[in-house]
């Protein structure tokens, strides 16, 4: 007799799903996964999702309610339609995911809103961000992604798309963004934009583990590789803050655990910014969710519907 | 027997001061301005506000109520305190402003924000953002500032710096900026820099009015320092839409007038930058307010402060 919320997270990557109670807690053994990645196309993406939630849902237990189906996507998004067209996820554009998502679970209310959206509500739920209300959540991955909460509201935007801190211009670099831009934080600190700067520099591996594990034996082009990408997000928090004037930004994402002095670097770059209190008072956490926290943030969707705009 | 908001407009190289009707009109004869600038002590800056002020209010008639005051103030300030830091007024630093026009009306409430969040309030009450919920007004000319509008609510932030578009980086530019940072779009796009690049690159002259005439005249220099510094403002705005998904940037200040092109200049920036669609869409238009905008947009503290955070 538990009230649940379907979570489910789409990346570029991988879909997750999981039920999720009302205390932010998953289902023991309702978390499936499957992989999505560029390559995939539109048939293989919606066979990944639909097993995904299939497996979850089967973890109902007799008398389970589900409330509602919460979603995080990559973006971009098409406001509240349900649409989405993840930048990482070619094969889908303008694909209803949220109409996808209302067949397997009929009768069901789904919420689909970005993925940073979600985590900024995990946060906040249950994360770092506990009691704040200046805040952005933020994913360092194979995207760079985030989320708004804004004098105690989650800014979402007139589309849907508010919180792509990943496309916010990083000064002093030019690399060519798959967002058609140039100079994007995205297009510098993220997983595989990391290890490609590394390999261009003579370090010789391919994921951002092997990379990982070069910075612990003490390599020193995958320590500059680490730094590179930390002081690039600590830019673009410098520049978000000058913005919106955060008081924290708690970072969260596979490729934030490549170094335990990631987030310390990153929090380094934004603290020596510039002379600007307002900028360089910005507070760089890790985020304190588990690898749960995307999940959590989607049920959040539904268990906290009354602070989703 | 009117009811009048007194309006005071702090910037880098003037103060201003007005008696504004609750109706958005200046009060004829009222407006005064006097010089501040750099240069200047904390004295020179407190006796320029405090005779422009009284001149101001010797414009009152007989029956005249006046509400409140309203201070506009470059960036950055304290919260809601009513001190400021002027980056451009170096001789001021957690300068008590408010306290100041407290001692000139006393008795009156003063309320003092960004002027950024002021010329945005303006847009929407006055000029080229009436009926808009997702909103930047900006302002180009000494310094590059700004304030945002949204879903309807005006931001301040925390410490009431919200808004510092001009301390949002630009990829491909890594020039330094008075606030200690590099890259800060002020520090590439404002008209004492553009008229700086235009001299390094050989023009000859000295003002924003001489680079304005010399465009004119088709020199191609200082039309390259125009559609340098437009596109740099558009590129911010990209990276402005991308974090908070704009829908309409309204532009004003002395530069944006430094050519026709100028604001077309900007939006071409902004509709070329990317793929995303959600930046795209951003409008830019020219301010519809005339140069009495950041007075009105004071007012606006006075006669909105229903909206005012």
């Amino acid at each position: 007799m538990t009230d649940l919320a379907l979570a489910i997270d789409l990346g570029g990557t991988k879909v997750e799903s999981a039920l999720v109670a009302a205390d932010g807690t998953l289902v023991d053994g309702s978390r499936h996964r499957r992989p999505t990645g560029s390559a995939s196309s539109a048939e293989q993406l919606a066979a990944a999702v639909t097993e995904c939630v299939t497996a979850t849902l089967a973890a109902r237990a007799p008398g389970d309610t589900l409330l509602g189906a919460g979603i995080g996507s990559a973006g971009p998004i098409a406001g509240t339609s349900g649409n989405v067209s993840p930048l990482n996820l070619p094969a889908w554009r303008d694909y209803p995911l949220g109409g996808l998502v209302e067949q397997l679970v009929p009768g069901i209310p789904v919420t689909l809103r970005m993925d940073g959206i979600c985590i900024t509500l995990a946060e906040v739920w249950k994360g770092a961000a506990q009691g704040e209300t200046n805040v952005m959540g933020m994913i360092v991955s194979t995207g760079v992604g985030g989320g708004l909460m804004l004098g105690g509201r989650i800014i979402a935007g007139p589309t849907g798309n508010a919180g792509h801190i990943g496309h916010v211009a990083v000064s002093g670099f030019d690399d060519e963004c798959a967002c058609g831009a140039r100079g994007c934080l995205e297009g510098i600190a993220s997983g595989p934009r990391s290890v490609r700067w590394a390999t261009e520099q003579g370090w010789v591996g391919s994921t951002g583990e092997e990379l990982s594990a070069s910075a612990r034996a003490g390599d020193t082009i995958a320590l500059a590789a680490i730094e590179r990408s930390a002081t690039a997000v600590g830019r673009a928090i410098a520049s978000a803050s000058a913005l919106v004037d955060l008081d924290i930004v708690a970072i969260g994402g596979g490729f934030s655990h490549v170094s335990e002095q990631y987030v310390p670097l990153v929090g380094r770059a934004v603290a020596e910014h510039s002379d600007f209190g307002f900028v360089t008072k910005t507070r760089v956490v890790a985020s304190s969710l588990s690898g749960e926290g995307p999940l959590v943030g989607a049920a959040a969707l539904v268990h906290l519907s009354e602070l989703v705009p």
